[in-house]
């Protein structure tokens, strides 16, 4: 799946270096790739009028880029005129988690509102539509004046915190400034925000993740990986006039087509150091949390179906973390991408002479990474993590630094920010204590582990307790499971946190101190200069390549292009697409054993559905995680189907591009229309979408 | 597929040595994998009892060997009383092709005699079955008395006619000395040999190998590789009191079963030496001329759909030859087998000291192997091929060894080995001589790119015309195509073939004088002495490790055990079988387009064959080229499928078996009997299958 989940323990601030490989790599690799995640004030027209012939207009990129939503760390698409939005099952697992209980488990049933009235609110949950954005680089730029690093930093941060907060004053919608290129170009995000979003239509989880883990990033694949949301506005539908319509042409192999979505990062312009940094240091500890967090996950979902069920979401999301560190791990061995690196890497610098005004960008890189290793164990691991005491975490830091100038605060607090974690601290979903006992008692397992038993974070986090009795007592103990709770503390500040007796809230204060000053050392030390540094590669690769590069990906809405397209894995020849009938021969294949059993009414409907009916693509579209729903649309801009994943070839699309065996996999919208009409009964719904 | 294919120039004579490299590895790898290829004489009773809890009686022995059948290349089973066996679609590919014409294309519409009188006749093909063997290493030791490598060969080739005529004489049977475990014993097989086979049933070509050349070795996998033909005698079907009874127990995952047939060669016990000349010399020139041939043969096929039909059999051979060599080759470069060889020699070579009487054995194989390379490319070149000419030189070939002693003639020429060669020239089958001039001709462009124009050969077979040039000359003015003119030739002897003035005969009887010195120093030079040296490895190897190995295959009867057993193939799960949905899936994931495209009758009936019918399983049975068609039996001895193909992860099974992500691929037999039921219409050949 292409989900992008942030590592559990928060504390590793992995910066993202954004720049332009697409041309460095073109000099390497074929010259007309079907690479990259462009902005939609800069599109490939280029390459797209070379290789395919075709040029999208303005009104073309402005319909795509309207109809497209960022949710839940993926993306979803306006797909009817009455605020209907598509995106990933996947996605909506933590809102389907969350309407669940023992009795009705709409993560296992699935979900079918037949009505308007039946639409059901998803907690916490927003949408986030990019109305416009503005080139703001010259005012970052002349803000900062010193060149002291640490100063630097927060002259910038001050300048980007004015831009978001007066553009949010006179716009009322929520602005981010996006650093692009390396910090070459920052540019102002203006986003239209909903945060009434409700449930529409949910498949059976067995369908929408059919085969499982087993499965997972693996082509061929049988999944209808889709959801529908509807977008609520002061108790109503919104209207949407831009939305993504349903294709009239079927798909054929080779076709162009596009994807619109939010790739979350992408470390394709890393420098040899860094990349030897995160085989050597940063992969292996997350390989190691990754797995201890699945097996705390797999002992607490084999107490019960009920505990099963509870832990759902958090081990897929596990799993799919551990599965796709395992696939990047592997990319980074490979020693072809570092000799090609190098290689790269050797060329650029022989362009580049180093004086006093301008040291040498690669050593600057190298000196900060050799800093970052320093500490890493610890700012792995002195944190909140991600259970109630996350919450607690969170609740301290907001409180503590919402009272700093934006110069001195964290990054990730700047007040621009601070809505969306408002928003999800007060939203209202199940808090089951059994689950973040495992969890809590599982992470400081692993505290002891990586720090050993003195570290004082061990120390104070478990006095002389076991794991479990510590996690058990503080959970216990705590009244921040109930949303009313937490919302007391937020609204009550610096104050009501100080006052608080929650033993989570005790612990988080002392904490706080504890890891503050490993972030900021990192910001610094690391970041900082690594930024300046990327600066000025950025610099060394413009005057090489000029403008036709793409920034790394930052979460922020992209456009990729791409054929679909089957390929030869390893001698099996695969199809550019699968079908129902495929379904059901690897779910007999396997006896119908989970995870490739099928409710019955699918197989009680076998010979009603049309076996022929595409399921699911693969295509050369360049994605990664945070991509999970991306419209993909054809030429005509309508809507062939949804992104949910990428195959294992195509994991090390972090650092390369490569389009020999990588592939985007998206649901095909045929599937969609045939299962509403053919086994759900959802015939208003598949009217709803094609217009029909 | 497993057929086994011999290069098609055949004056490359493989040395087939043989050992014990099961116990050898045995000390490497698991204690107790699933591998060896057994004799029925010495099936592997211990590890079967430890790893599986059974034990074959003498009675399930003699059952199943008494059903097995050896024929074209591959292997089969009685599965009636009434003489009817099962075996390979592309065993009768042959079979099909002979009895097909323009306007009744067999191969492309399969057939299916609905009564015993609509049964027809396959020319040339036989079947084998074996009746009894007989230890006779003493009887061959006591006759060798010399020395010196040319006279022991000659003492040996006396005295292995000698039991070989002698057995005839007595039994009226077919009889052969097999060399076992490197000559570490010679054993007398007895055969029942058949020669009236007619054709009972083909699915069409597209089932019998759905997916064409790019499925070819590749699992997951959808073929109907069956076919069923009946033995006669005397112009009525045989009765056939031993025969391999129908499944009545579904198979399971993880299920014990067993093989029977006669895989054609392994070379698990080459030296390093040896090994490194296959991956350096033998390897690259098999891959040369294979790929030669498939361009010829696809070039020759493009002309017309007649063309295409004529071809059809050759360019499957070719094609499946070609892909076997790669996957083989591959397997040769993994440096892991060849230090693991390296390895184990060394270990070995600690326990050996040389001394007068007993030479180095790794040193005169090294030597042999030396002297193997002076001439490689003129033995590899220097003879008749795979066309008419090749006749040709089988008649001259004939009549000349015919008249020498058994001491002297080439080994193929053996007495014993008479029969069946001129049953193969004299067998009835459509010669079409464009396509024998396309083959020709690529035969001598190859000669030409291999030795350069001023070889002998290469100036006596062109003289100075173009290779198309003279091959048409030569085919055109032949009459080797009547069978009667072959016939003629074949009975008249020496007398008949020096007097005729067809020009293949006379272009054979000057390429005779220049070929045979080659085969005979080959065997003088490199065979006797591998064979002395390897008998001497083989007494080391008994030393260390006792009884319990088997020897390499030798195209002899053998028995396999291993367990049904799915696989992770880099990240794809793969079930252990495979149903007829994954069937309709495949060709509706690739538009139906070929070699995915399906027979009409196989979509109109699309929704009366139960989709969930097993069609394909995997296996951890230990395999290679001539196993197939081989009956896949169960602890009852109950069919459960047939073995038509091996998995490309499988191809390093020359070399060393492996049970990680290796398998055999096998026809379920419930497909077979869904198929003639619910798509055929054969269900009195259903009925006599299962006794129902």
């Amino acid at each position: 799946m292409m989900t992008s989940r942030v590592p559990p323990i928060s504390v590793l601030r992995m910066g993202r270096f954004v720049g332009a490989l697409a041309a460095v790599l073109a000099t390497l690799g074929p010259a007309s790739a079907d690479e990259g995640v462009w902005t939609f004030d800069s599109p490939p027209s280029k390459v797209l009028q070379a290789k395919y012939g075709f040029k999208p207009s303005a009104e073309w990129l402005d319909s795509l880029r309207l109809s497209s939503v960022r949710t839940g760390g993926g993306s979803g698409s306006f797909v009817s005129a009455n605020g209907l939005v598509l995106t990933n099952h996947h996605i909506a697992m933590d809102c389907l988690q969350s309407l669940s209980s023992e009795a009705d488990d709409l993560v296992k049933n699935g979900f079918h509102a037949r009505t308007r009235t039946e639409e059901r609110t998803c907690p916490g949950m927003e949408m986030w539509r990019l109305g416009s954005t503005e080139d703001v680089t010259e005012r970052v730029r002349a803000a900062v004046q010193s060149t002291d690093s640490a100063k630097a930093n927060a002259e910038r941060n001050v300048a980007i915190a004015a831009l978001e907060n007066d553009c949010k004053e006179k716009t009322g919608l929520r602005c981010e400034v996006v650093t692009l290129y390396r910090g070459a170009a920052y540019h102002l995000y203006r986003y239209k925000v909903w945060n009434d979003i409700r449930l529409v239509f949910a498949p059976e989880a067995r369908l929408g993740f059919f085969g499982g883990d087993p499965d997972n990033f693996v082509f061929p694949r049988f999944d209808l990986d889709f959801s529908l949301m509807r977008v609520y506005e002061q108790g109503g539908a919104i209207k949407s006039p831009n939305f993504v319509k349903w294709a009239k042409t079927p798909l054929k192999d080779g076709d162009l087509v596009f994807a619109a979505g939010h790739p979350g990062s992408t470390d394709r312009l890393l420098t040899v150091a860094q990349i030897t940094f995160d085989r050597d240091v940063r992969y292996p500890l997350m390989l190691q949390t990754a797995n201890a967090n699945r097996r705390v996950l797999q002992e607490y979902s084999a107490r019960s179906p009920e505990a099963a069920r509870r832990g759902a979401d958090d081990l897929f999301g596990t799993e799919n973390w551990l599965k796709a560190t395992i696939g990047e791990s592997k990319a980074l061995r490979d020693p072809d991408l570092l000799a090609a690196k190098a290689d790269e890497e050797a060329r650029l610098r022989k362009s580049f002479v180093a004086t006093a005004d301008h040291p040498d960008p690669w050593i600057v890189i190298e000196t900060a990474t050799a800093k970052r290793t320093v500490d890493v164990k610890r700012r792995w691991v002195v944190g909140y993590g991600w259970t109630l005491f996350g919450s607690a975490g969170r609740i301290v830091e907001l409180a503590n630094e919402s009272t700093l100038s934006e110069a001195d605060r964290l990054p990730e607090y700047r007040a621009s920010k601070v809505p969306r974690i408002v928003h999800r601290l007060t939203a209202d979903e199940p808090i089951y204590k059994d689950l973040e006992i495992a969890k809590l008692a599982g992470e400081w397992q692993e505290a002891i582990d990586i720090l050993g038993k003195d570290d004082p974070f061990v120390v104070r986090v478990l006095g002389n307790k076991t794991p479990l009795a510590a996690a058990t007592e503080l959970i216990e103990g705590s009244h921040l499971d109930q949303v009313a709770e937490r919302k007391k503390l937020v609204d009550g500040g610096k104050a009501a946190v100080a006052a608080s007796t929650d033993p989570l809230i005790v612990l988080a204060r002392d904490v706080y101190p504890m890891r503050r000053p490993l972030a900021k050392r990192y910001e610094v030390e690391v970041e900082t200069p690594t930024l300046q540094a990327g600066d000025e590669l950025e610099k060394i690769r413009f005057r090489l390549f000029g403008k036709d590069a793409y920034p790394d990906a930052t979460y922020s809405l992209r456009l990729s292009f791409g054929k679909v397209n089957g390929y030869d894995a390893d001698g099996l020849l695969m199809p550019f697409q699968t079908n129902f009938a495929g379904l059901y021969a690897r779910s007999f294949a396997f006896g119908g054993k989970p995870p490739f059993d099928l409710p019955v009414r699918w197989l009680e409907k076998q010979r009603d559905v049309d076996l022929a009916t595409p399921l699911n693509f693969v295509s050369t579209l360049d994605i990664i995680g945070g991509n999970s729903g991306s419209p993909v649309v054809d030429r005509n801009g309508e809507l062939v189907g949804l992104i949910f994943d990428g195959n294992l070839e195509g994991l090390g699309a972090r650092y390369a591009y490569t389009d020999r065996k990588a592939r985007a996999i998206a649901v095909d919208g045929r599937a969609i229309i045939e299962a509403l009409n053919k086994v759900y009964g959802a015939s208003a719904l598949a009217a709803e979408l094609t217009g029909r």
